[in-house]
């Protein structure tokens, strides 16, 4: 009999916590019934919520605390608050304990990549944890990453952040060889910020079996699916992923306001229900839900903190695929093959400084 | 009588030229029959299509040269080939021998930003020049700011920018004091760049009255039109601007995609045909086209290098609306007034710091 997949949840997490978490998660469950839950948070708030699901009342052991780290904590505070005893770090916990392959929490971005950060520590070779999610573009889905954890970074850590992706990408799109490519503000070699352009040049010369480099990629190149893979420090990937998501919303409300405006349009729409439906469907914010923290000795998802159920069942379904699939090993496997891509890329950088 | 705006075109500039740039002017013009043009290229592609537009023919003096600046020129090239000789070069130095109010290029963003700077130099205080357009929101428009000039800059060059934004966002949107959010990765104070949170506190301690400083924005921010100007450096403005168009255009063809598959949706399409036609209007981006290149003595607008005819109109437009509401002046104005406000910014900044 195959391993079951064991999954951590911080049923605090959110800005609700277990009303969503628990629904959110039997859904996911009732698609992967191979699926074991634990969770951990206020039985009080969790074990009414287990008495509407039963399937997943069956499939979850509830570890209970009263600390809940808050939306707003910094992760300062959430550390000297809820070290050990919240829910957010007990789910963590349980990944570094081995107890579960992964841990997944609606909780605030801050905290929780502190918390990881402490908790599993860095792969070796990796400085900083990244966030990173599929897009949905024209082309299918890709992997872009940071889309937040950190800010800022070196040629090093955009190398790390393309050979984890590209580990992601090839675990959740079954590529053997996904393209990589860099976001910059222009697909010129001169272009963009030195650590850029220095990661370019490292990239192109080290030629790594396990990705394709294949240049600068410009914004509107990730809607295209330019790459399988984007690569950007977490500040701009954030700026970018939220510039997008506010288009998309900015532009379904431009045509809801169009649909209405005459008995024609209205007439039309009727007509187009069902077009409209799937449309909705394709660009559902839902489904893109779920980023995973990369970099850490175990994997962390992160579900948006204002999500519904159905959009929380979808970071659960994140969570189940990369414990499914084996992503860490992969991860470790694309970092150290080859006598380690990523001391690799320390030689093919001094090769081109 | 009334001045005319005088206005400088570097008629080879763009993918297409002079059958893009004069079509374009000419259209410009039907709608502001006040404007003068100096037209700058090959008098032999120029001719044949001023022939063709005679109102236009009758507003324009041409200034014939065969150096144009190459699309893919360097900037370092374009100012080595192309300085005191080229269409580009001339239309930014009418700017500033005065027998123009304005220059517009579509030629490439990093020749025309190296060349008016080398041309037109700085404004006292400025340190770099930035790229700002009206950007289409749900509110209406937003001035967003630096859409990729330079790339990166300490909290002097953010408040520059603020100031700079705001003296165009009064001129546009005719406004007497707008609001001026940071773009951030998230709203709370701690978050972000230094240089980002520094320029905060110094807007927030200046307390200007020329301009509301409501705090950080996020990148879905900019599409609620959270703040009437947006103020980020460059190389994110950049991304946010490319990836929100990206996911316009992505929208637009899922969209297409959607109402073409059954009967039943062609049919509502075509009953919605009108409300169809008006959304592709609002959301036109030949109607974005024309950023303003901000921080010079002296306006230069640039155009998308790819647009056609009509959105180089638009292009045009920009510029006459600069020259006719004196933008320079009010930028001149708002730095400098009540002892400079970028002096202020000084001495806020060394109180925070």
């Amino acid at each position: 009999m195959p391993q079951k997949v064991r999954i951590a949840l911080d049923a605090m997490g959110g800005d609700v916590g277990a009303s969503v978490v628990i629904p959110g998660a039997a859904a996911s469950l009732n698609r992967h019934p191979d699926t074991e839950f634990l969770l951990f948070g206020d039985q009080a708030l969790i074990e009414p919520q287990l008495a509407k699901h039963p399937a997943m009342k069956a499939a979850s052991r509830v570890v209970h605390t009263d600390v809940a780290v808050g939306m707003d904590d910094k992760p300062s505070q959430a550390l000297r608050r809820g070290r050990r005893t919240s829910s957010m770090w007990l789910a963590i916990d349980a990944v570094k304990k081995g107890e579960v392959g992964v841990a997944i929490s609606a909780g605030n971005t801050g905290a929780l990549v502190a918390m990881a950060r402490f908790c599993l520590r860095m792969l070796p070779g990796i400085d900083r944890p990244a966030l990173a999610a599929l897009w949905p573009t024209m082309r299918g889905d890709s992997v872009v990453l940071d889309l937040g954890a950190t800010i800022g970074g070196d040629a090093h850590h955009l190398i790390a952040l393309a050979l984890m992706g590209s580990a992601m990408a090839s675990v959740l799109l079954d590529l053997e060889r996904p393209t990589v490519g860099l976001l910059n503000i222009g697909v010129e070699e001169m272009k963009g910020h030195e650590e850029i352009r220095e990661a370019a040049a490292s990239l192109r010369a080290m030629s790594l079996p396990q990705l394709e480099y294949i240049g600068f990629i410009e914004g509107d190149g990730i809607a295209k699916g330019a790459a399988d893979v984007i690569v950007t420090e977490g500040f701009c990937g954030n700026i970018a992923l939220k510039a997008a998501e506010g288009t998309a919303r900015q532009l379904a409300e431009f045509l809801r306001d169009a649909m209405s405006r005459t008995w024609r349009s209205r007439l039309g729409y009727l007509f187009a229900k069902a077009a409209f439906r799937a449309l909705r469907e394709k660009m559902d914010p839902n489904k893109s839900n779920g980023s995973v923290l990369l970099g850490l000795n175990g994997i962390v998802v992160k579900s948006h903190g204002g999500t519904d159920a159905e959009g929380f069942a979808y970071a659960v379904d994140v969570g189940y695929e990369m414990v499914h699939y084996d992503l860490l090993t992969k991860i470790n496997q694309m970092l150290n093959r080859d006598g380690g891509a990523l001391a690799q890329a320390q030689t093919a950088q001094e090769a081109v400084s």
